[in-house]
């Protein structure tokens, strides 16, 4: 999906939520357990309830690949399951030397269905540009994570410039892609730095987590983080997947995503 | 395998070789597209000629995540098929928020038989902590790698005692774990930091990719890196598992890991 097709659609359902897939076999409705792929039958039953509220959905690869095989399965049957009509964000925090690069992104951008995979910064250009090379595919970078651990690294003072290190992130990889295949991690849950953030990049697109469990706030993100395009796609994981833990997990799932994008719609 | 163990295992073989299993579907000898899983069967038949040599594997994820489940299917049996007479590195890079750095740790440490995972630093403790929580497990963080992008952050000055950021990243993670559990990347091709290096953290094990085919020299890298203990564990990939690319390849491969331990016996 390329930008303007994302804005389309960000537009036409005055939504920028991101539902993130993070399925736990210790979380999901016991009932589920039967079934023959439970992992799959929970994410197909989020899909088809906040189908209609939800731009994009993102899956985390760590919550697959812990149950082996049969969790790649359920990745590969949910992006396919998640269709053309939303863009599919692969949260794989993937980065290594360009040759490998190349493979991680072959596996997430053609090999499966995803617009786009999250990439770590630490490897630097070589790292990155092999995932920018795909037409109508993007790079999300971590810029600035909304943990904790943002401080020990991201959040430390460079000579040059006397700059962050997240800062100078976002500038040098703007030598790399373009606001049309390459968008940044922003964490809510530091709304005071989004505003210099968006200064650094006022074009590209935003992927931001920590809404919810994590404690961020919709109104900061917005007020601070959107541009004229919106520029943003705002994750909610925990708060919508896990809003219900019985039969009518599905429809919990479905108010909870309601609720957010009412929401988002004052800013339309 | 805990530390011990993999110093008992390097003087005995006075080897301190890990082989990347790094299999590439365009770069096999082709008459092993014919079989029925022809990653597998070239791992296995590079695992068999190399065995007495190495004393370590480092399978990279990114050449099995390309390949979807068949990928993953490859990878499982490899990991398995190594065993547990020699050290078994997921170089997988992986890096997220707590709660699913914990998934990650499982997916390698527990649900597969690794002894170590590779990990990015970008987002800080509670992205590494996790996987320092198995016994005689490890984690090997990125410090300084061997490509060139590793100039755009990992050698950024920092205002604080002016140093780098990979000084940074070695010097703040010992808070996290010590030379039992956590080892550090450093590349062989920057033989002139591995001095600074070793002063920063003298107890603590190196991975060291590079040597071969990017250009690393394994003199520099013993001279500079080595301890007490050897405290190096070297890896070469394409230099060993594509030395040759007919019907001998297992053979050209014995040979050139043979060669590079002959080397390394000088060091013993």
């Amino acid at each position: 999906m390329n930008k303007s097709e994302l804005i389309k659609k960000i537009r036409e359902k005055k939504s920028f939520l991101c539902v993130g897939l993070d399925p736990d076999l210790s979380k999901i409705p016991s009932h589920l357990h039967d079934a023959e792929d439970p992992i799959f039958e929970f994410n197909k039953a989020i899909i088809d309830s906040t189908r209609d509220f939800a731009v994009a959905y993102k899956p985390n690869s760590a919550f697959y690949e812990c149950l082996g095989l049969d969790g790649w399965r359920a990745f590969e049957k949910t992006v396919k399951y998640i269709g053309e009509d939303h863009f599919i964000i692969a949260d794989a925090k993937r980065g290594d030397i360009g040759n490998t690069a190349k493979k991680y992104a072959q596996a997430f951008l053609q090999k499966l269905p995803c617009d786009a995979i999250t990439v770590a910064p630490y490897m630097g250009e070589d790292s990155i540009t092999p995932f920018l090379e795909f037409e109508n595919k993007w790079a999300i970078l971590l810029a600035l994570t909304s943990n904790k651990g943002a401080a020990d690294f991201q959040m430390q003072s460079l000579q040059a410039n006397s700059e962050y290190l997240y800062q100078r992130v976002i500038k040098e990889s703007q030598n790399w892609g373009t606001p049309e295949n390459l968008m940044f991690v922003v964490g809510a849950t530091r709304p005071e730095y989004l505003k210099r953030i968006r200064e650094l990049a006022p074009d590209h697109f935003f992927l931001v987590p920590g809404v919810g469990a994590q404690g961020g706030s919709l109104e900061d993100v917005a007020r601070y983080g959107m541009n004229k395009d919106i520029g943003l796609l705002v994750n909610s994981s925990r708060g919508i997947i896990y809003a219900g833990a019985g039969h009518d997990f599905a429809v919990k799932a479905e108010n909870s995503a309601a609720d957010l994008v009412k929401s988002m719609k004052a800013y339309f």
